[in-house]
C-alpha cells in the first residue's frame, strides 16, 4: 500500500518533488506535517485542516499511549477513526517525549523504563512495544524507537547511543514485518558528529526500510550545525526513499532543508507560536500583542489568502490575543499553518517548474519570519 | 430602519412568531441570542456562527468599553466591522456587569461610578454615556442603563431602584433621539414584586420605545418566581413591540418564556457550560467527562445534525475535554448553540403551524437537559 516516487529532481540543488502513496491518500512532497499531539492539531477542527489542504498530520505516541491509551483508540477505529481524520497519519515512536518529558527514565538494551509526566506511573517502552502501539493506532507511517541524546554530548556517548538506536532499528523492523500494518521509517542518530551521522545512515540503509528519518536535531544546537548533520547523512540515503528531518524548522529554514534533499518535516513552531501570538507573514514576523497594531485595520498579511487574513484585522487579532480568547488561538493557528503549507506548496511548484534555485535565492533575501 | 412585525400569535398561549428588521438583516423571532462578550462568541469563528444560522448576537458594553475601548472599535468600523460580523448586534448597557463584576461602585442619580475589574481604574457610566458608547459600537439594538438590585431586596429598595431605572429610561430616550443610530429598548425592573413589575412596565411603555426588556431576573431567585415576574409584566407591554427577557435560560425554560409572550432571550448557559463539558442533548444533559463515555463510539446526540455530532464520537469529545484541548471548547460550544438555536427554530415553526401547545406539552415531558 505504501509507495514513494520522485517526480522531479532539481539539477542544481538536491531538492526533489515527489509523492507518497499511503492507505489514507497521497501526500505531495516536500511536505510539512502539522503536529497533532493528542489526536488534535491544537486549535484546529479537522474541517479546518482539510481546508488548509493538509494531507498528512503527526500524532505523538507517548501522549496517546498515556491518554486515552492506544487500546482505547484501537477499539474506536484507530487514530483515523477516533479523531475522524481520513487522510494520512505519521506517528513518532514516543522516544523523543520519553527523553524530553518523562521523569526518571532508565535506558537499557531492552528498552526504556520511564515515569509518566501526568501521574508518575511507571511504563516500559521497547522497540517492539513502540511498533505495537503505533500499529494499534493504525498509523500510516510508524517510526522506530530511538535514543535521542542531549546536546552537547561526547563522541563516545553519541556513538554508544547511535549504536543502540541502530540495534533498536533492527528489532523494530523484525517487529514491524510481523505486524505488516502501515510502513516503517528508521531513524539515524549521532548527535553533532558528521562521521557518526554518516555511519548511522550507511548502517541504517542496510535494513532496507521504506523511509529514513534524521532524528536528534533541533535539541539546542546552533542552526548551521543542524544543516551540517543533515548534509552529512544525505549522500548515504537512497534516492528512491523519502527522507524526513524530525522537529524542524523555521519558515526560512524549510527551503534550506529541501535544498539538502529532504522530503518531509514536522514542527510545533507554527502551532505553538500561534498560541503565543507570534505570527509568520510575508513581511516578516508579527508579535500581535504589540501596541502598534491596536488600531491597525489591515489584514495580518496582505499577501495571504487564509481565513484569518481574508476576514479579520490586526487590531481584532490583537484584541483577541490580549483578551485570551479561544478565537485568538484558532485564527492564529490557521494562519501560521497556512503560511507553512503554502510555502511548501510554492517550493514544490518551483521544483516542478525547474525554478527552485531562483525561489531559494529570492527567499534568502526576504525578512526572516523567525522566532 | 428598525421594524418589528408579529406574523402569528398562538390562540392558546401568548406565544408569537415574528420578525425584526434591522440595518444588519432580519431576525426571526422568537430568537435566542448567543453572547459575544468581548467581540467574539467564545470558541466560535464568525463563519461558525453563520453556519449555525445565528441572525443576531449580543455584545457586552462594559467589557468592550474597558477593552479595547468603544472609540477604538468605532474607528475600526464599529463592532460589526471590528469583529467582521455582518448580521445584527444587540448590546447591553453595561449596567449588569457594573453591578456584578466591578469593584467599589457608587450609584447616584446621575449615574454609577465604578472601578474596572481589570485594573481598578475609575469610570463613570450614565444613561447618556451608555447610549454614547453603544452608538459608537454601532449596535443595532441599544439597551438603556438600568440598576439591577441584588436578590433578595426589600420592597422599598426595589421601588427606589425601579424608579431610578425609569428615570434613566427617560434620559436614555432623550439621548438616543439625539443620536438617531440603532434602536433603543427600555428595561423594566422591580425585583420579585409583581406590583412593582406591573407598574414598571406600565410606566416604561409611556416612553413609547421600539422594544421592551425585562431585566433583573436570573439573579439567584427560584425559577417559578422568574416566570411570575415575566407574567406580571407581559399584559402591560404592547403587542406590537418585541419583548426581551435578559439573561435566560435553560433549554426547558425557553419554550415557557415563549409561551408567556417573550420574543427574545440571551444567556451564557450554552457557551459557558460547553466549555465546562456540560452538553445539552435530546436525551438529556451529558457531562462529557464521565467515565461511561470513555469508549463510547456514538455521536453526542444521535438526533443532532451539528458539526460535532455529524463527525465525532462521545469518546473523542471526552478525550478532548480531559486533555484541555481547544477543540473541546470549539466542538462543545458549536453543539450547545446548535441545540438552542435549533430548539428556537422548532418553536417558531410550531407557532407558525398553530401547533405550539402540542410542542409545549411534548417538551414538558422530555428529560431536562439542564444544569
Amino acid at each position: 500500500m505504501f509507495r514513494f516516487e520522485v517526480l522531479k529532481t532539481c539539477p542544481h540543488t538536491k531538492a526533489r518533488a515527489g509523492r507518497l502513496y499511503t492507505p489514507h491518500g497521497t501526500v505531495d512532497t516536500p511536505v510539512f506535517m502539522p503536529v497533532g499531539t493528542l489526536g488534535t492539531v491544537k486549535g484546529m477542527t479537522q474541517e479546518m485542516l482539510e481546508e488548509l489542504g493538509a494531507e498528512i498530520i503527526l500524532g505523538n505516541t507517548y501522549h496517546l499511549y498515556l491518554r486515552p491509551g492506544h487500546e482505547t483508540i484501537h477499539e474506536l477505529g484507530g487514530l483515523h477513526g477516533f479523531m475522524s481524520w481520513p487522510r494520512a497519519i505519521l506517528t513518532d515512536s514516543g522516544g523523543f517525549q520519553v527523553f524530553s518529558l518523562s521523569k526518571m527514565r532508565k535506558v537499557r538494551e531492552e528498552g526504556v523504563t520511564f515515569r509518566s509526566h501526568l501521574d508518575g506511573s511507571s511504563h516500559f517502552l521497547s522497540p517492539e512495544k513502540a511498533v505495537e502501539i503505533q500499529t494499534a493506532l493504525g498509523s500510516d507511517i510508524l517510526m522506530q524507537l530511538d535514543e535521542c541524546p542531549p546536546y552537547p554530548v561526547s563522541h563516545e556517548a553519541a556513538r554508544k547511543s547511535m549504536e543502540l538506536t541502530q540495534r533498536w532499528g533492527e528489532r523494530s523492523k523484525q517487529s514491524w514485518l510481523g505486524s505488516a500494518a502501515g510502513t516503517l521509517f528508521g531513524i539515524t542518530q549521532g548527535s553533532m558528529f558528521p562521521d557518526l551521522r554518516a555511519e548511522a545512515a550507511r548502517r541504517l540503509v542496510d535494513l532496507d526500510l521504506p523511509g529514513y528519518a534524521i532524528g536528534g536535531l533541533s535539541v539546542g544546537e546552533p542552526r548551521p550545525l543542524t544543516m551540517e548533520m543533515v548534509a552529512a547523512c544525505e549522500p548515504h540515503l537512497p534516492r528512491d526513499r523519502p527522507r524526513y528531518v524530525m522537529g524542524v524548522g523555521l519558515p526560512a529554514e524549510i527551503p534550506e532543508y529541501v535544498a539538502l534533499g529532504i522530503d518531509m518535516m514536522d514542527c510545533v513552531l507554527p502551532t505553538r507560536n500561534a498560541r503565543n501570538g507570534l505570527l509568520f507573514t510575508s513581511q516578516g514576523r508579527v508579535v500581535i500583542r504589540h501596541a502598534r497594531y491596536a488600531k491597525d485595520p489591515e489584514p495580518l498579511d496582505p499577501q495571504c489568502a487564509c481565513l484569518a487574513c481574508r476576514r479579520y484585522s490586526r487590531a481584532y487579532l490583537r484584541h483577541l490575543f490580549l483578551s485570551g480568547e479561544i478565537l485568538s488561538s484558532v485564527l492564529n493557528t490557521f494562519h501560521n499553518l497556512y503560511f507553512y503549507l503554502d510555502r511548501m506548496r510554492k517550493i514544490r511548484e518551483a521544483i516542478l517548474a525547474e525554478d527552485f534555485p531562483k525561489y531559494l535565492s529570492d527567499i534568502r533575501v526576504q525578512p526572516e519570519p523567525g522566532v
